[in-house]
């Protein structure tokens, strides 16, 4: 016997025939004996639904200040009617079930509505529940605040619901069922040789989550990382055997005697469409220009992403470059206008014509010439760099947007990462429209 | 300064610009300095939408025994939808405001899920909020069980959380706003000369109610009376004046010194069509039979409505005629069958081509001769009357289906109640398609 939780995201739960569909899966999970707790998305399309109203209605004014909270109330509905239609899909199968919204285990929040943080989640009852034989089926995205109130966690938070939960009740397995079959390469729309990974460190995708790839939201990868959880990507639209066994996310030290795994220097090719490149021109003070300019930003809540420094070539004082989300970029003017004389700058230039591709592999660690076959591969498709950004075991590059599949397929052939054979096709790299990203 | 509370049917916030104009009704009374508690229904058609999925899903098997606690679970969002979107319309106007879900105040209730009972309203924070002028927009027709899950009242459930609310927190008034603009003498789809009726006494809106009247939830009337708490009925499709003052749902007492009401013996004409009339034949043990008949029927969960014992003309032993809703009556003809020899009845007549008529009015008590106008219009038309049933002030009547609107007709003409002059219309009485009918 077995602890497992199972997660469906949105395009898995779309509909009545697809719910049917999970509850087979859950039902045969439950039938090997094994504890099951299910964590659910909204219906596809649902939380869209419920996000426009919100928007529909705060565009009237700006009066009333901050409406997260409301936010949160209406759209974490949205997973609460799938966790009680999948309850009674399992009922109907003969499988003992009931449905908990996040306040019902409880799953302790920090209140920070629309983008909390789990503080905590309460097993007792839950755990007792399971034990009775009951299929656990939970609303994800959402908990409770200090204050009672409705909680979410952000879009994609489902999955990091469903790690949160695993790790809170000691699951052996968290198995993340979604609309593509596992973690590619890369984006199998641009790279048709893409090639499905059986397994992928969880450092390597976190840097891959982080960097575009959106078949897993990158807080829940850190948290399985921080706890030493295995989570399986997999879809809900085969059925689970030799033929889809997924990909496994784990830990570094479970590819010791792995000599395939060994040899592989990258492991895929991520990017990301959705970023602004921000110069402010004529810097007046130097140092400490980098520390102003992200006070101003983490003021305002804005990530910084990419930053360099450096001499302008055309003009004559120092440049600061760096970059930030897409839709993040009014936002962002208006807290550069608002720290002008603060920060020391006299002129600025936006590029929203930028995307950003980088290689992701354990492998970089110990093997040299990474950086060298990448940009090596860059210069021959006559592809300019912006700015590189570096870590450990990743390499980012900013370049012009309508570079992003050219760069995508030189860097994915450079590195040998396709197959010539056939291969079942998904879609999980990239900045595509998979299930962490229509829905939580 | 008062209190108040405003309940609004489904039609009434069936999209975000009718709950923009609710939003408008409900800052004018914060604005005149009173402290207001808002009941809202789903948005008109959600409930059945969402209804519908679990019907869907419930034909599947009937294994897995009750679903009713996911069914709650799963309605329930609709009216959490509409609160957070009130709240969010409140706050654009500048008005301070929050939304409450049956297990934040909490509403605690019976946990008989699909139908719970209010068992106790906690207001000690609700209250505070309040006194903090902060506008409590309360997600109707929900509460939360002993076991903690969610439960829901019943269709029609958020006219009884909003009397509830309102004798909770000593309210000074509660307003019910709907899509007919008060109580009518009857169906104007029917008989457009009907009147709005300016007061009517608890008792009589009880009775109209229960006989068919679907402007507001039996319970939540009944709820009304026994705490003494006036109810007005209003639409929100219209401004509130003394064009649309809507009617007062008040005691008897307060209509003491009114000598129009004094003189109105019937204040209005009922009509219900989800009627089935059951005949049980050759009785073979007549003492007894109505206790058995009901006590199998109670065990069932269905409510026997009329009843009537007598010797049948065309056969040699006594017949029992009876009526459930329509709706009960698969489950009534099985409980029938399993007790069949316990009953002791040998032959059994189905007529689910009837309707209920009923005429109500508290004028009765003192008034002889209403059964006679009642019987001689009926007569007058060859209106056939299967089964009479009579309370202190109604009596109804059980018709062939064709025959509603004339039967409605000739009562509405016979005891004087319409008006020749020309009066707005509503659909107050009858199975019409108000807002009691289609949401919570």
């Amino acid at each position: 016997m077995a602890r497992i939780v199972m997660k469906f995201g949105g395009t898995s739960v779309a509909d009545l025939d697809r719910i049917r569909r999970v509850a087979a899966l859950v039902a045969a999970e439950h039938a090997n004996g094994n504890e099951v707790a299910v964590v659910v998305s909204a219906m596809s399309g649902e939380t869209n639904r419920l996000v426009g109203f919100v928007d529909d209605l705060s565009a009237d004014s700006n009066a009333g200040g901050e409406i997260d909270d409301e936010y949160d109330a209406i759209v974490a509905s949205g997973e609460q009617v799938t966790s009680g239609l999948l309850s009674i899909a399992l009922r109907r199968r003969g499988v003992k079930a009931r449905s908990w919204q996040g306040w019902q285990i409880p799953l302790q929040t920090d209140g920070a509505h629309a983008s909390a943080r789990i503080k905590g989640i309460e097993t007792l009852a839950f755990n007792q529940s399971l034990k009775d034989g009951v299929v656990g089926v939970v609303a994800g995205f959402q908990g409770i605040s200090p204050q009672g109130r409705v909680s979410t966690l952000g879009r994609g938070g489902s999955d990091t619901s469903a790690v949160a939960l695993a790790v809170a009740l000691k699951a052996d397995r968290c198995d993340i069922y979604t609309d593509v079959d596992g973690v590619y390469t890369t984006d199998p729309r641009i790279v048709p040789e893409a090639r499905r990974l059986g397994r992928i460190a969880f450092e390597e995708m976190l840097e891959l989550a982080s960097q575009g790839a959106k078949v897993l939201q990158t807080r829940s990868v850190e948290l399985a990382m921080n706890n030493n959880l295995p989570i399986r990507v997999l879809t809900s639209f085969k059925d689970v055997d030799e033929d889809n066994p997924g990909t496994l996310v784990c830990s570094e030290e479970s590819f010791k005697g792995d000599k395939i795994m060994e040899e592989r220097v990258v492991s895929g090719v991520a990017y990301s469409r959705d970023e602004a490149q921000i110069s402010l021109l004529r810097l007046n003070d130097i140092p400490g220009v980098v520390a102003r300019v992200c006070g101003a930003m983490s003021e305002a809540n804005i990530s910084v992403d990419m930053i360099v420094q450096g001499t302008s070539r055309r003009e004559d004082s120092a440049n600061l470059v760096f970059t930030i989300g897409r839709r993040d970029l009014d936002k962002t003017l208006a807290a550069l206008e608002a720290n002008k004389e603060k920060i020391g700058f006299d002129g600025l230039l936006v590029n929203d014509k930028v995307s950003k591709v980088s290689v992701v592999g354990i492998g970089m660690r110990s093997h040299a010439g990474v950086a060298h076959t990448m940009f090596s591969a860059l210069a021959e498709r006559n592809i300019n760099i912006e700015v590189i950004a570096t870590s450990e075991i990743k390499i980012s590059v900013l370049i012009d947007a309508d570079m992003t599949e050219l760069a995508v397929r030189a860097l994915h052939s450079a590195f040998e990462l396709g197959v010539s054979l056939g291969n079942s096709k998904g879609n999980s790299m990239g900045d595509s429209t998979g299930d962490s990203k229509g829905d939580n």
